[in-house]
């Protein structure tokens, strides 16, 4: 028989992640989702993951495929995982999908949130699961920056430098900033998106709300391309990978929860 | 000079704590703080706390109080001990109080928050800060059952059993239960608690509203006083001390931070 394609979401807390990708010697959510599999089906198997998440970068609609030659029916995968892994690490749904799906190459777009906690002092319960911000913050002028990086851009100011890709363009389809009392939660969906991309977006949006620069400057940073004109990368607790999306064909039933 | 009285309001995550109170070989709240003193004052410093919270149990507003012979401005010990403490524990405020002020003995009235979010799965960054609940809840038969505990009752079916108080009555002047979208918040505000009692009457209420019993429960159980008649104690992740009230002459701003 011929190895099924499964095709899992997972819910993770990134805090004592060092990110998602495996590493020798440290505790990654690739490497211990392998060895929550290898107990399984005594198998050998690879994880594609579909986004990279960093050290304490969270998770709540991650996507993950594998092949398989053992016969544990593919809905199944969720619920006998979820009694091995540990308890900051979840499958929300496993099932089969066609032999050609890339939980990576298949999908079309990425949603990822970041989330601001604004208060003076204290905030020690959040303070592993969003950005704690003392100061005052200007959020039309941020709505107005984030309006400027949407469409179709050249996000080289924003990748991480050492970086080694070689096409910086990428499509951000949705970028807003939304507030809710003591909440801000900036939200972006792209096609893709380069290394450190959303950290350094934010880190921009922030020097913008906090009056460090003006919202404009997004428009010439986009033009220019120079990483160290942009604002610095914000820390990674507040970054949440929410949702992928993928072609009809490899649809995902939307089953992340609410973000706090 | 007389020593002084400070009093302290802290905030702390319960999660790597075994509770407040110190104990040797282990890791609590009073334990850290009063490390952090000794490196501030180089004094032992006897810490008394308004509430003894359990391992796991989290803090939004605790009161502690504290003689020093130090001569550091009574409102610089909450910068300075933040600037010691670990990350999971801040000192919202510090103020010089009269010498007669007690954090337990003067303390008017105490409200616990039990925070509980309804997901059939996942949850897995609300883990330690709720009780993550699968099943339906029917919360207006629990908004009943709490509604029957308000008041001065003899609590002693809701005391952890082994614990020698001598007197059982308590006043409960609030007992609520509120719901908003998945998450629903048990509020209790008493003249004083007995070992685990808020935790005992959220279990009894969590008994209610997954119908394995009558509201009206409550009424009996607050009459014959039998432990093992009432609910199971509810886990301490999804408790919160709030706040503690004081006599006007020792009041306190509040200067707690909303939850969630």
């Amino acid at each position: 028989m011929m190895p099924r394609n499964i095709r899992m979401v997972l819910e993770y807390d990134g805090s004592s992640f060092y990110g998602f990708q495996i590493q020798p010697q440290v505790r990654t959510v690739q490497g211990v989702l392998t060895e929550a599999l290898r107990k399984l089906t005594q198998e050998d198997i690879q994880v594609i993951g579909a986004g990279r998440t960093d050290a304490g970068v969270h998770a709540l609609g991650q996507v993950v495929n594998f092949f398989t030659a053992s016969t544990i029916p593919a809905e199944r995968f969720a619920p006998a995982l979820n009694g091995i892994l540990p308890p900051d690490v979840r499958v929300l749904k496993s099932e089969e999908v066609s032999q050609d799906f890339h939980a990576r190459y298949s999908a079309l777009a990425k949603t990822y949130c970041y989330v601001i906690y604004r208060c003076r002092q204290g905030g020690v319960l959040k303070r592993n699961y969003a950005l704690l911000y003392p100061g005052k913050l200007d959020v039309s002028a941020m709505q107005e920056a984030a309006s400027y990086a949407r469409g179709r851009h050249n996000f080289k100011a924003f990748c991480a430098s050492g970086s080694n890709v070689r096409n910086y363009v990428r499509s951000i389809k949705e970028f807003t900033v939304s507030e809710e009392g003591h909440w801000l939660k900036i939200t972006v969906t792209a096609d893709g998106f380069l290394y450190h991309m959303v950290r350094n977006l934010v880190g921009t949006l922030l020097e913008v709300g906090s009056g460090q620069r003006r919202a404009e400057d997004m428009v010439w940073l986009l033009q220019e391309g120079e990483r160290s004109q942009a604002g610095v990368t914000a820390p990674p607790q507040g970054l949440y990978l929410v949702k992928i999306e993928y072609p009809a064909a490899y649809s995902l039933d939307s089953c992340q929860l609410p973000i706090v």
